[in-house]
Protein backbone atom coordinates (compact mmCIF):
# COMPACT_ATOMS: atom_id res chain seq x y z
CA UNK A 1 0.00 0.00 0.00
CA UNK A 2 0.99 3.73 -0.76
CA UNK A 3 -0.06 6.38 0.42
CA UNK A 4 -1.95 9.41 -1.99
CA UNK A 5 0.71 12.10 -1.63
CA UNK A 6 -1.03 15.59 -0.85
CA UNK A 7 0.56 18.39 -3.33
CA UNK A 8 0.68 21.02 -1.27
CA UNK A 9 1.96 23.98 -3.76
CA UNK A 10 -0.58 22.63 -6.28
CA UNK A 11 -3.60 23.19 -3.95
CA UNK A 12 -1.67 26.53 -2.73
CA UNK A 13 -1.50 27.89 -6.55
CA UNK A 14 -5.32 26.86 -6.96
CA UNK A 15 -5.94 28.83 -3.89
CA UNK A 16 -4.09 31.51 -4.91
CA UNK A 17 -5.88 31.50 -8.15
CA UNK A 18 -9.73 31.86 -6.42
CA UNK A 19 -7.67 34.67 -4.34
CA UNK A 20 -7.01 36.77 -7.95
CA UNK A 21 -10.27 35.46 -9.10
CA UNK A 22 -11.66 37.29 -6.11
CA UNK A 23 -9.70 40.06 -5.93
CA UNK A 24 -10.43 41.02 -9.71
CA UNK A 25 -14.09 40.08 -9.15
CA UNK A 26 -14.17 42.76 -6.29
CA UNK A 27 -12.20 45.16 -8.72
CA UNK A 28 -14.71 45.21 -11.59
CA UNK A 29 -17.87 45.18 -9.11
CA UNK A 30 -16.87 47.04 -6.49
CA UNK A 31 -14.12 49.02 -7.49
CA UNK A 32 -11.56 48.43 -4.81
CA UNK A 33 -8.16 46.57 -4.39
CA UNK A 34 -7.46 45.19 -0.94
CA UNK A 35 -4.09 46.21 0.74
CA UNK A 36 -2.00 43.93 3.27
CA UNK A 37 0.28 45.47 5.49
CA UNK A 38 3.58 43.96 6.50
CA UNK A 39 5.78 45.76 9.28
CA UNK A 40 8.95 44.69 9.50
CA UNK A 41 11.19 46.04 12.30
CA UNK A 42 14.50 45.40 12.13
CA UNK A 43 16.91 43.02 9.56
CA UNK A 44 16.66 40.06 10.98
CA UNK A 45 17.66 37.68 7.58
CA UNK A 46 14.94 35.16 7.65
CA UNK A 47 12.19 37.60 7.99
CA UNK A 48 13.27 39.87 5.03
CA UNK A 49 13.20 36.93 2.94
CA UNK A 50 10.13 35.99 4.77
CA UNK A 51 8.10 39.67 3.72
CA UNK A 52 9.53 40.14 0.27
CA UNK A 53 8.07 37.09 -0.66
CA UNK A 54 4.89 37.73 1.21
CA UNK A 55 5.17 41.12 -1.14
CA UNK A 56 5.87 39.10 -3.91
CA UNK A 57 2.65 36.69 -3.71
CA UNK A 58 0.40 39.54 -2.35
CA UNK A 59 0.63 41.57 -5.86
CA UNK A 60 0.65 38.08 -7.85
CA UNK A 61 -2.37 37.45 -6.34
CA UNK A 62 -3.40 41.47 -7.70
CA UNK A 63 -3.54 43.01 -4.73
CA UNK A 64 -1.93 45.91 -2.99
CA UNK A 65 1.08 45.00 -0.45
CA UNK A 66 2.15 48.00 1.96
CA UNK A 67 5.42 47.58 3.59
CA UNK A 68 6.56 49.40 6.13
CA UNK A 69 10.37 48.58 7.27
CA UNK A 70 11.32 49.97 10.50
CA UNK A 71 14.84 50.31 11.96
CA UNK A 72 15.76 47.37 14.95
CA UNK A 73 15.98 50.39 17.24
CA UNK A 74 12.43 51.51 16.82
CA UNK A 75 10.55 51.83 20.27
CA UNK A 76 7.54 49.77 21.07
CA UNK A 77 5.52 52.89 21.30
CA UNK A 78 6.38 53.47 17.81
CA UNK A 79 5.53 50.08 16.07
CA UNK A 80 2.41 50.97 18.47
CA UNK A 81 2.04 54.18 16.85
CA UNK A 82 2.24 52.68 13.73
CA UNK A 83 -0.04 49.80 14.40
CA UNK A 84 -2.61 52.15 15.26
CA UNK A 85 -1.87 54.04 12.39
CA UNK A 86 -2.90 51.01 9.74
CA UNK A 87 -6.34 50.16 12.14
CA UNK A 88 -7.43 53.76 11.06
CA UNK A 89 -6.37 53.32 7.12
CA UNK A 90 -9.19 52.27 5.10
CA UNK A 91 -6.63 51.69 2.48
CA UNK A 92 -5.34 48.90 5.02
CA UNK A 93 -7.62 45.30 4.76
CA UNK A 94 -5.25 43.65 6.72
CA UNK A 95 -2.13 44.15 9.09
CA UNK A 96 0.68 41.59 9.63
CA UNK A 97 3.53 42.49 12.01
CA UNK A 98 6.34 40.01 11.47
CA UNK A 99 7.52 38.11 14.04
CA UNK A 100 10.18 38.04 16.08
CA UNK A 101 10.75 41.35 16.75
CA UNK A 102 13.28 42.80 18.74
CA UNK A 103 13.60 41.88 22.29
CA UNK A 104 13.02 45.09 23.58
CA UNK A 105 8.94 44.75 22.17
CA UNK A 106 6.41 42.37 23.82
CA UNK A 107 5.10 41.30 20.66
CA UNK A 108 2.21 40.27 22.74
CA UNK A 109 1.58 43.84 23.04
CA UNK A 110 1.89 44.70 19.71
CA UNK A 111 -0.06 42.07 18.33
CA UNK A 112 -3.06 42.87 20.47
CA UNK A 113 -3.02 46.58 19.17
CA UNK A 114 -4.40 44.89 15.94
CA UNK A 115 -7.61 45.38 14.83
CA UNK A 116 -8.74 41.58 15.01
CA UNK A 117 -10.95 42.43 11.78
CA UNK A 118 -7.36 43.26 10.12
CA UNK A 119 -5.63 40.41 12.04
CA UNK A 120 -4.93 38.47 8.86
CA UNK A 121 -2.01 36.42 10.97
CA UNK A 122 -5.04 35.56 13.13
CA UNK A 123 -2.92 36.07 16.65
CA UNK A 124 -4.78 38.38 18.50
CA UNK A 125 -6.83 37.36 21.46
CA UNK A 126 -10.04 38.71 19.95
CA UNK A 127 -9.55 36.13 17.14
CA UNK A 128 -8.19 33.12 19.41
CA UNK A 129 -11.53 33.87 21.18
CA UNK A 130 -13.62 33.91 17.78
CA UNK A 131 -12.15 30.78 16.75
CA UNK A 132 -13.22 28.60 19.49
CA UNK A 133 -16.17 30.41 20.05
CA UNK A 134 -17.16 29.38 16.70
CA UNK A 135 -17.90 32.74 15.56
CA UNK A 136 -16.61 34.41 12.45
CA UNK A 137 -12.49 34.54 12.75
CA UNK A 138 -9.81 35.56 10.66
CA UNK A 139 -7.84 32.54 11.20
CA UNK A 140 -4.23 31.57 11.19
CA UNK A 141 -2.95 30.23 8.34
CA UNK A 142 -1.18 27.17 8.73
CA UNK A 143 -3.71 25.39 10.57
CA UNK A 144 -6.36 27.01 8.33
CA UNK A 145 -4.12 25.29 5.43
CA UNK A 146 -3.83 22.06 6.85
CA UNK A 147 -7.39 21.75 7.22
CA UNK A 148 -8.19 22.87 3.18
CA UNK A 149 -5.01 20.09 2.85
CA UNK A 150 -7.33 17.00 4.14
CA UNK A 151 -10.76 18.79 2.73
CA UNK A 152 -9.15 17.13 -0.84
CA UNK A 153 -8.65 13.59 0.44
CA UNK A 154 -11.75 13.42 2.93
CA UNK A 155 -14.85 15.63 1.94
CA UNK A 156 -16.90 14.86 5.00
CA UNK A 157 -14.56 14.74 8.49
CA UNK A 158 -17.40 14.34 10.63
CA UNK A 159 -16.76 11.45 13.21
CA UNK A 160 -13.81 10.88 12.58
CA UNK A 161 -11.30 10.54 15.05
CA UNK A 162 -8.85 13.19 14.74
CA UNK A 163 -5.16 13.34 16.57
CA UNK A 164 -3.22 16.60 16.76
CA UNK A 165 0.62 16.30 18.47
CA UNK A 166 1.26 19.73 19.27
CA UNK A 167 -0.68 22.20 21.49
CA UNK A 168 1.28 25.22 19.93
CA UNK A 169 -0.59 28.26 19.88
CA UNK A 170 0.39 29.03 16.22
CA UNK A 171 -0.71 25.41 15.39
CA UNK A 172 -2.29 22.72 17.54
CA UNK A 173 -4.77 24.49 19.51
CA UNK A 174 -6.27 26.75 16.15
CA UNK A 175 -5.88 22.83 14.58
CA UNK A 176 -8.15 21.70 17.14
CA UNK A 177 -10.46 23.81 16.69
CA UNK A 178 -10.76 23.68 13.14
CA UNK A 179 -11.08 19.92 13.41
CA UNK A 180 -13.82 19.95 16.06
CA UNK A 181 -15.78 23.00 13.94
CA UNK A 182 -15.67 20.01 11.35
CA UNK A 183 -17.36 17.58 13.69
CA UNK A 184 -14.18 15.36 13.52
CA UNK A 185 -13.96 13.64 17.80
CA UNK A 186 -10.81 15.52 18.59
CA UNK A 187 -7.79 14.61 20.92
CA UNK A 188 -5.00 16.74 21.68
CA UNK A 189 -1.73 14.75 22.68
CA UNK A 190 1.58 16.37 23.70
CA UNK A 191 5.08 15.84 25.97
CA UNK A 192 2.98 14.41 28.68
CA UNK A 193 0.71 12.07 26.84
CA UNK A 194 0.92 8.58 27.85
CA UNK A 195 1.45 5.68 24.86
CA UNK A 196 1.22 8.38 22.79
CA UNK A 197 1.89 6.18 19.66
CA UNK A 198 -1.45 3.53 20.97
CA UNK A 199 -3.55 7.89 20.86
CA UNK A 200 -1.66 7.70 17.27
CA UNK A 201 -3.03 4.83 15.87
CA UNK A 202 -6.74 5.70 16.74
CA UNK A 203 -6.47 8.27 14.57
CA UNK A 204 -8.11 8.70 10.94
CA UNK A 205 -6.78 12.14 10.62
CA UNK A 206 -2.81 12.75 12.10
CA UNK A 207 -1.79 16.16 12.67
CA UNK A 208 2.28 16.20 13.91
CA UNK A 209 3.06 20.12 15.08
CA UNK A 210 5.93 19.46 17.51
CA UNK A 211 8.84 20.04 15.75
CA UNK A 212 11.05 16.96 16.32
CA UNK A 213 12.37 15.35 13.32
CA UNK A 214 10.55 12.23 11.97
CA UNK A 215 9.28 11.69 15.69
CA UNK A 216 6.09 9.54 14.14
CA UNK A 217 6.98 6.39 12.74
CA UNK A 218 5.33 4.18 10.56
CA UNK A 219 3.64 1.73 13.29
CA UNK A 220 1.95 4.72 15.14
CA UNK A 221 -0.22 5.31 11.65
CA UNK A 222 -3.56 3.74 11.39
CA UNK A 223 -3.46 2.19 7.84
CA UNK A 224 -5.21 4.32 5.62
CA UNK A 225 -5.19 7.11 7.73
CA UNK A 226 -5.07 11.06 6.71
CA UNK A 227 -1.68 12.14 7.78
CA UNK A 228 -1.14 16.12 7.89
CA UNK A 229 2.46 16.72 8.52
CA UNK A 230 2.91 20.01 9.79
CA UNK A 231 6.92 19.84 11.25
CA UNK A 232 9.57 21.57 9.21
CA UNK A 233 12.82 20.36 10.64
CA UNK A 234 16.40 21.26 9.00
CA UNK A 235 18.64 17.74 9.92
CA UNK A 236 22.49 16.89 8.80
CA UNK A 237 22.41 15.19 5.56
CA UNK A 238 26.06 14.07 5.42
CA UNK A 239 24.90 11.55 2.38
CA UNK A 240 24.73 15.13 0.19
CA UNK A 241 27.98 15.74 1.39
CA UNK A 242 29.53 17.76 4.07
CA UNK A 243 28.02 20.34 6.12
CA UNK A 244 24.62 19.52 3.84
CA UNK A 245 21.37 19.41 5.15
CA UNK A 246 18.11 18.78 4.39
CA UNK A 247 14.47 19.82 5.51
CA UNK A 248 11.87 16.50 7.01
CA UNK A 249 8.96 16.80 8.77
CA UNK A 250 7.80 15.16 12.24
CA UNK A 251 6.30 12.33 10.60
CA UNK A 252 8.60 9.09 9.10
CA UNK A 253 7.50 10.14 5.40
CA UNK A 254 8.96 6.54 3.85
CA UNK A 255 7.83 4.73 6.80
CA UNK A 256 4.51 6.15 7.06
CA UNK A 257 3.51 6.38 3.49
CA UNK A 258 3.58 2.85 3.18
CA UNK A 259 0.91 2.72 5.88
CA UNK A 260 -1.31 6.11 5.22
CA UNK A 261 -4.41 6.60 3.17
CA UNK A 262 -2.64 9.83 2.34
CA UNK A 263 0.25 12.10 3.15
CA UNK A 264 1.69 15.56 2.95
CA UNK A 265 5.43 15.52 2.06
CA UNK A 266 7.60 18.20 4.07
CA UNK A 267 8.81 20.22 1.86
CA UNK A 268 6.27 20.70 0.06
CA UNK A 269 2.91 19.85 1.97
CA UNK A 270 1.66 22.52 4.13
CA UNK A 271 4.50 24.55 3.98
CA UNK A 272 3.60 26.56 0.70
CA UNK A 273 -0.33 26.84 1.60
CA UNK A 274 0.76 29.11 4.34
CA UNK A 275 0.89 32.33 1.99
CA UNK A 276 -1.63 31.27 0.51
CA UNK A 277 -3.91 31.17 3.29
CA UNK A 278 -2.48 34.84 4.22
CA UNK A 279 -3.47 36.23 0.94
CA UNK A 280 -6.87 34.43 1.16
CA UNK A 281 -7.43 36.02 4.81
CA UNK A 282 -6.42 39.01 3.04
CA UNK A 283 -9.81 39.03 1.01
CA UNK A 284 -11.87 37.69 3.66
CA UNK A 285 -10.76 40.49 5.50
CA UNK A 286 -11.24 43.09 2.79
CA UNK A 287 -14.81 41.82 2.02
CA UNK A 288 -16.28 41.76 5.47
CA UNK A 289 -14.95 45.10 6.17
CA UNK A 290 -17.21 46.17 3.34
CA UNK A 291 -19.98 44.01 4.21
CA UNK A 292 -19.78 42.19 1.30
CA UNK B 1 -16.31 -0.63 44.48
CA UNK B 2 -18.01 2.31 45.55
CA UNK B 3 -17.07 5.99 44.22
CA UNK B 4 -15.29 8.58 46.40
CA UNK B 5 -18.61 11.13 46.44
CA UNK B 6 -16.85 14.77 45.67
CA UNK B 7 -19.21 16.86 47.69
CA UNK B 8 -19.30 20.22 45.74
CA UNK B 9 -21.14 21.97 48.17
CA UNK B 10 -18.43 21.24 50.92
CA UNK B 11 -15.91 22.41 48.11
CA UNK B 12 -17.75 25.47 47.14
CA UNK B 13 -17.95 26.27 50.95
CA UNK B 14 -14.63 26.02 51.13
CA UNK B 15 -13.98 28.17 48.04
CA UNK B 16 -16.49 30.97 49.12
CA UNK B 17 -14.51 30.71 52.78
CA UNK B 18 -11.69 31.47 50.71
CA UNK B 19 -12.69 34.59 48.54
CA UNK B 20 -14.40 35.89 51.87
CA UNK B 21 -11.23 35.56 53.78
CA UNK B 22 -9.29 37.19 50.19
CA UNK B 23 -11.44 40.06 50.94
CA UNK B 24 -11.02 40.80 53.83
CA UNK B 25 -7.43 40.40 54.03
CA UNK B 26 -7.92 42.94 50.72
CA UNK B 27 -9.81 45.45 53.16
CA UNK B 28 -7.66 45.38 56.19
CA UNK B 29 -4.12 45.74 53.74
CA UNK B 30 -5.39 47.93 50.49
CA UNK B 31 -8.57 49.69 52.18
CA UNK B 32 -11.27 48.42 49.67
CA UNK B 33 -13.83 46.10 48.83
CA UNK B 34 -14.53 44.55 45.78
CA UNK B 35 -17.72 44.98 43.80
CA UNK B 36 -19.92 43.00 41.53
CA UNK B 37 -22.00 44.67 39.21
CA UNK B 38 -25.11 42.50 37.94
CA UNK B 39 -27.53 43.74 35.47
CA UNK B 40 -30.82 41.78 34.39
CA UNK B 41 -33.17 43.07 31.97
CA UNK B 42 -36.71 42.43 32.16
CA UNK B 43 -38.30 39.79 34.76
CA UNK B 44 -37.66 36.05 33.75
CA UNK B 45 -38.24 34.39 37.29
CA UNK B 46 -35.63 31.86 36.71
CA UNK B 47 -33.59 34.91 36.35
CA UNK B 48 -34.49 37.32 39.20
CA UNK B 49 -33.79 33.92 41.51
CA UNK B 50 -30.54 33.36 40.23
CA UNK B 51 -29.66 37.21 40.09
CA UNK B 52 -31.33 37.34 43.94
CA UNK B 53 -28.96 34.45 44.95
CA UNK B 54 -25.60 36.35 43.05
CA UNK B 55 -26.42 39.71 45.20
CA UNK B 56 -26.42 37.49 48.83
CA UNK B 57 -23.88 35.22 47.57
CA UNK B 58 -21.80 38.44 47.02
CA UNK B 59 -22.68 40.02 50.14
CA UNK B 60 -21.60 37.08 52.24
CA UNK B 61 -18.59 36.89 50.82
CA UNK B 62 -17.88 40.32 51.86
CA UNK B 63 -18.41 42.19 48.35
CA UNK B 64 -20.51 44.77 47.12
CA UNK B 65 -23.22 44.22 44.86
CA UNK B 66 -24.60 46.38 42.23
CA UNK B 67 -27.91 45.36 40.91
CA UNK B 68 -29.25 47.23 37.69
CA UNK B 69 -32.78 46.16 36.88
CA UNK B 70 -33.87 47.50 33.56
CA UNK B 71 -37.60 46.82 32.35
CA UNK B 72 -37.79 44.49 29.57
CA UNK B 73 -38.19 46.87 26.94
CA UNK B 74 -34.48 48.57 27.30
CA UNK B 75 -33.40 49.13 24.03
CA UNK B 76 -30.19 47.78 23.24
CA UNK B 77 -28.63 51.07 23.09
CA UNK B 78 -29.60 51.57 26.85
CA UNK B 79 -28.06 48.50 28.31
CA UNK B 80 -25.17 49.26 26.43
CA UNK B 81 -24.82 52.25 27.57
CA UNK B 82 -24.90 51.00 31.12
CA UNK B 83 -21.81 48.40 30.33
CA UNK B 84 -19.72 51.38 29.20
CA UNK B 85 -20.53 53.16 32.26
CA UNK B 86 -20.11 50.18 34.57
CA UNK B 87 -16.74 49.50 32.44
CA UNK B 88 -15.54 53.16 33.52
CA UNK B 89 -16.91 52.93 37.00
CA UNK B 90 -14.01 52.55 39.26
CA UNK B 91 -16.11 50.94 41.89
CA UNK B 92 -16.87 48.10 39.68
CA UNK B 93 -14.46 44.98 39.93
CA UNK B 94 -16.99 42.26 37.97
CA UNK B 95 -19.68 43.08 35.23
CA UNK B 96 -22.26 40.09 35.11
CA UNK B 97 -25.38 40.60 32.41
CA UNK B 98 -27.58 37.83 33.24
CA UNK B 99 -28.53 35.67 30.27
CA UNK B 100 -31.26 35.62 28.59
CA UNK B 101 -31.44 38.84 27.33
CA UNK B 102 -35.05 39.49 26.11
CA UNK B 103 -35.32 38.72 22.27
CA UNK B 104 -35.07 42.44 20.93
CA UNK B 105 -31.26 42.49 22.10
CA UNK B 106 -28.08 40.69 20.80
CA UNK B 107 -26.67 39.25 23.88
CA UNK B 108 -23.04 38.51 21.72
CA UNK B 109 -22.96 42.64 21.30
CA UNK B 110 -23.71 43.35 24.89
CA UNK B 111 -21.32 40.58 25.86
CA UNK B 112 -18.65 41.66 23.91
CA UNK B 113 -18.80 45.38 25.17
CA UNK B 114 -17.69 44.18 28.59
CA UNK B 115 -14.32 45.17 29.54
CA UNK B 116 -12.90 41.86 29.52
CA UNK B 117 -10.74 42.36 32.73
CA UNK B 118 -14.19 42.86 34.50
CA UNK B 119 -15.45 39.59 32.56
CA UNK B 120 -16.46 37.76 35.55
CA UNK B 121 -18.76 34.98 33.75
CA UNK B 122 -15.75 34.45 31.08
CA UNK B 123 -17.74 35.20 28.03
CA UNK B 124 -16.02 37.93 25.87
CA UNK B 125 -13.86 36.59 22.90
CA UNK B 126 -11.22 38.12 24.33
CA UNK B 127 -11.12 36.12 27.34
CA UNK B 128 -12.24 32.80 25.66
CA UNK B 129 -8.89 33.87 23.55
CA UNK B 130 -7.01 34.48 26.58
CA UNK B 131 -8.02 30.75 28.34
CA UNK B 132 -7.46 29.15 24.73
CA UNK B 133 -4.29 30.59 24.52
CA UNK B 134 -2.94 29.76 28.01
CA UNK B 135 -2.64 33.75 29.01
CA UNK B 136 -4.15 35.27 32.43
CA UNK B 137 -7.95 34.92 31.20
CA UNK B 138 -11.26 35.05 33.69
CA UNK B 139 -12.29 31.71 33.60
CA UNK B 140 -16.19 30.32 32.88
CA UNK B 141 -17.30 29.62 36.03
CA UNK B 142 -18.77 26.05 35.48
CA UNK B 143 -15.91 24.92 33.69
CA UNK B 144 -13.46 26.34 36.39
CA UNK B 145 -15.74 24.58 39.36
CA UNK B 146 -14.99 21.57 37.33
CA UNK B 147 -11.42 21.65 37.75
CA UNK B 148 -11.43 22.26 41.15
CA UNK B 149 -13.38 19.29 41.64
CA UNK B 150 -11.27 16.79 40.11
CA UNK B 151 -8.53 18.81 42.43
CA UNK B 152 -10.01 17.72 45.40
CA UNK B 153 -9.54 13.87 44.32
CA UNK B 154 -6.71 13.72 41.91
CA UNK B 155 -3.80 16.20 42.34
CA UNK B 156 -2.04 16.35 39.39
CA UNK B 157 -3.54 15.66 36.43
CA UNK B 158 -0.89 15.45 33.82
CA UNK B 159 -0.75 13.02 31.11
CA UNK B 160 -4.23 11.61 33.02
CA UNK B 161 -6.78 11.00 29.66
CA UNK B 162 -9.60 13.21 30.02
CA UNK B 163 -12.59 13.00 27.72
CA UNK B 164 -14.97 15.97 27.73
CA UNK B 165 -18.69 15.56 26.12
CA UNK B 166 -19.74 18.07 24.53
CA UNK B 167 -18.75 21.00 22.76
CA UNK B 168 -20.64 23.81 23.72
CA UNK B 169 -19.10 27.69 24.65
CA UNK B 170 -19.93 27.40 28.20
CA UNK B 171 -18.69 24.47 29.44
CA UNK B 172 -17.31 21.32 27.25
CA UNK B 173 -14.77 24.08 25.06
CA UNK B 174 -13.47 25.81 28.26
CA UNK B 175 -13.08 22.60 29.90
CA UNK B 176 -11.21 20.92 27.23
CA UNK B 177 -9.13 24.07 27.42
CA UNK B 178 -8.63 24.17 31.45
CA UNK B 179 -7.68 20.33 31.25
CA UNK B 180 -5.29 21.10 28.74
CA UNK B 181 -3.49 23.60 30.75
CA UNK B 182 -3.27 20.75 33.14
CA UNK B 183 -1.49 18.51 31.00
CA UNK B 184 -4.17 15.75 30.29
CA UNK B 185 -4.62 14.27 26.98
CA UNK B 186 -7.79 15.86 25.91
CA UNK B 187 -10.57 14.50 23.94
CA UNK B 188 -13.88 16.08 23.03
CA UNK B 189 -16.40 14.13 22.11
CA UNK B 190 -19.73 15.31 20.78
CA UNK B 191 -23.09 13.80 18.59
CA UNK B 192 -21.13 13.49 15.94
CA UNK B 193 -18.43 10.91 18.03
CA UNK B 194 -18.47 7.30 16.53
CA UNK B 195 -17.82 4.46 19.33
CA UNK B 196 -19.02 7.49 22.32
CA UNK B 197 -18.83 4.71 24.80
CA UNK B 198 -15.58 3.22 23.80
CA UNK B 199 -13.82 6.64 23.74
CA UNK B 200 -15.51 7.44 27.16
CA UNK B 201 -14.23 3.77 28.38
CA UNK B 202 -10.76 5.09 27.84
CA UNK B 203 -10.86 8.14 30.15
CA UNK B 204 -9.63 8.46 33.57
CA UNK B 205 -11.12 11.90 33.87
CA UNK B 206 -14.52 12.02 32.08
CA UNK B 207 -16.39 14.91 32.15
CA UNK B 208 -20.19 15.28 30.50
CA UNK B 209 -21.74 17.88 29.64
CA UNK B 210 -24.17 17.47 27.00
CA UNK B 211 -28.01 18.15 28.97
CA UNK B 212 -29.54 14.79 28.18
CA UNK B 213 -30.48 12.89 30.63
CA UNK B 214 -28.30 9.67 32.65
CA UNK B 215 -27.14 9.32 28.86
CA UNK B 216 -23.57 8.15 30.09
CA UNK B 217 -24.31 4.05 31.79
CA UNK B 218 -22.10 2.65 33.75
CA UNK B 219 -20.51 0.87 31.48
CA UNK B 220 -18.85 3.47 29.64
CA UNK B 221 -17.02 4.06 32.58
CA UNK B 222 -13.41 3.15 33.00
CA UNK B 223 -12.81 1.62 36.88
CA UNK B 224 -12.01 4.01 39.19
CA UNK B 225 -11.95 6.82 36.90
CA UNK B 226 -12.89 10.35 37.85
CA UNK B 227 -16.43 11.19 36.47
CA UNK B 228 -17.36 15.30 36.45
CA UNK B 229 -21.22 15.61 36.34
CA UNK B 230 -22.11 18.90 34.40
CA UNK B 231 -25.40 17.89 33.42
CA UNK B 232 -28.75 18.97 35.45
CA UNK B 233 -31.99 17.63 34.08
CA UNK B 234 -35.49 17.74 35.26
CA UNK B 235 -37.14 14.32 34.74
CA UNK B 236 -40.84 13.47 35.68
CA UNK B 237 -40.27 11.62 38.69
CA UNK B 238 -43.75 9.48 38.87
CA UNK B 239 -42.39 7.65 41.68
CA UNK B 240 -42.40 11.05 44.66
CA UNK B 241 -46.25 11.43 43.01
CA UNK B 242 -48.29 12.70 40.24
CA UNK B 243 -46.70 15.63 38.41
CA UNK B 244 -43.31 15.25 40.78
CA UNK B 245 -40.09 15.79 39.16
CA UNK B 246 -36.68 15.40 39.78
CA UNK B 247 -32.64 16.56 38.71
CA UNK B 248 -30.69 14.33 37.40
CA UNK B 249 -27.53 14.18 35.12
CA UNK B 250 -25.94 13.20 32.05
CA UNK B 251 -24.73 10.12 33.30
CA UNK B 252 -26.31 7.02 35.41
CA UNK B 253 -25.33 7.97 38.69
CA UNK B 254 -26.01 5.04 40.19
CA UNK B 255 -24.65 2.33 37.95
CA UNK B 256 -21.26 5.20 37.49
CA UNK B 257 -20.85 5.03 41.35
CA UNK B 258 -20.33 1.46 41.18
CA UNK B 259 -17.90 1.69 38.75
CA UNK B 260 -16.28 4.98 38.84
CA UNK B 261 -12.92 5.96 41.78
CA UNK B 262 -14.69 9.38 42.19
CA UNK B 263 -18.10 11.14 41.59
CA UNK B 264 -20.38 14.07 41.31
CA UNK B 265 -23.79 14.06 42.28
CA UNK B 266 -26.29 16.11 40.95
CA UNK B 267 -27.83 17.93 42.76
CA UNK B 268 -24.62 19.15 45.14
CA UNK B 269 -21.70 18.25 42.67
CA UNK B 270 -20.43 21.19 39.73
CA UNK B 271 -23.63 23.06 40.43
CA UNK B 272 -22.55 24.81 43.63
CA UNK B 273 -19.35 25.43 42.41
CA UNK B 274 -20.64 28.53 39.30
CA UNK B 275 -21.56 31.12 41.76
CA UNK B 276 -18.47 30.58 44.09
CA UNK B 277 -16.10 30.69 41.16
CA UNK B 278 -18.27 33.71 40.12
CA UNK B 279 -16.96 35.30 44.14
CA UNK B 280 -13.48 33.94 43.06
CA UNK B 281 -13.17 35.71 39.64
CA UNK B 282 -15.09 38.87 41.17
CA UNK B 283 -12.34 38.88 43.53
CA UNK B 284 -9.14 37.55 41.29
CA UNK B 285 -10.53 40.62 38.77
CA UNK B 286 -10.84 43.35 41.61
CA UNK B 287 -6.80 42.40 42.31
CA UNK B 288 -5.34 42.31 38.76
CA UNK B 289 -7.07 45.65 38.29
CA UNK B 290 -5.28 47.02 41.14
CA UNK B 291 -1.96 45.23 40.02
CA UNK B 292 -1.90 42.90 43.44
Amino acid sequence: MSARIIDGKAVAKSVREDVAAGVAALEKDHGFTPGLAVVLVGEDPASQVYVRNKGIATREAGMRSIEHKLPADTSQDEVIALVRRLNGDDEVDGILVQLPLPGHIDANVVINEIDPDKDVDGLTEVNAGRLVLGKDALVPCTPQGSILLIKTVMEDMSGANAVVLGRSILVGKPLASLLLAENCTVTTAHSRTKDLEEVCRGADILCAAVGRPEMVKGDWIKPGAVVIDVGINRVDAPEKGEGKSRLVGDVDYDAASAVAGAITPVPGGVGPMTIACLLKNTLTAAKRRRGL
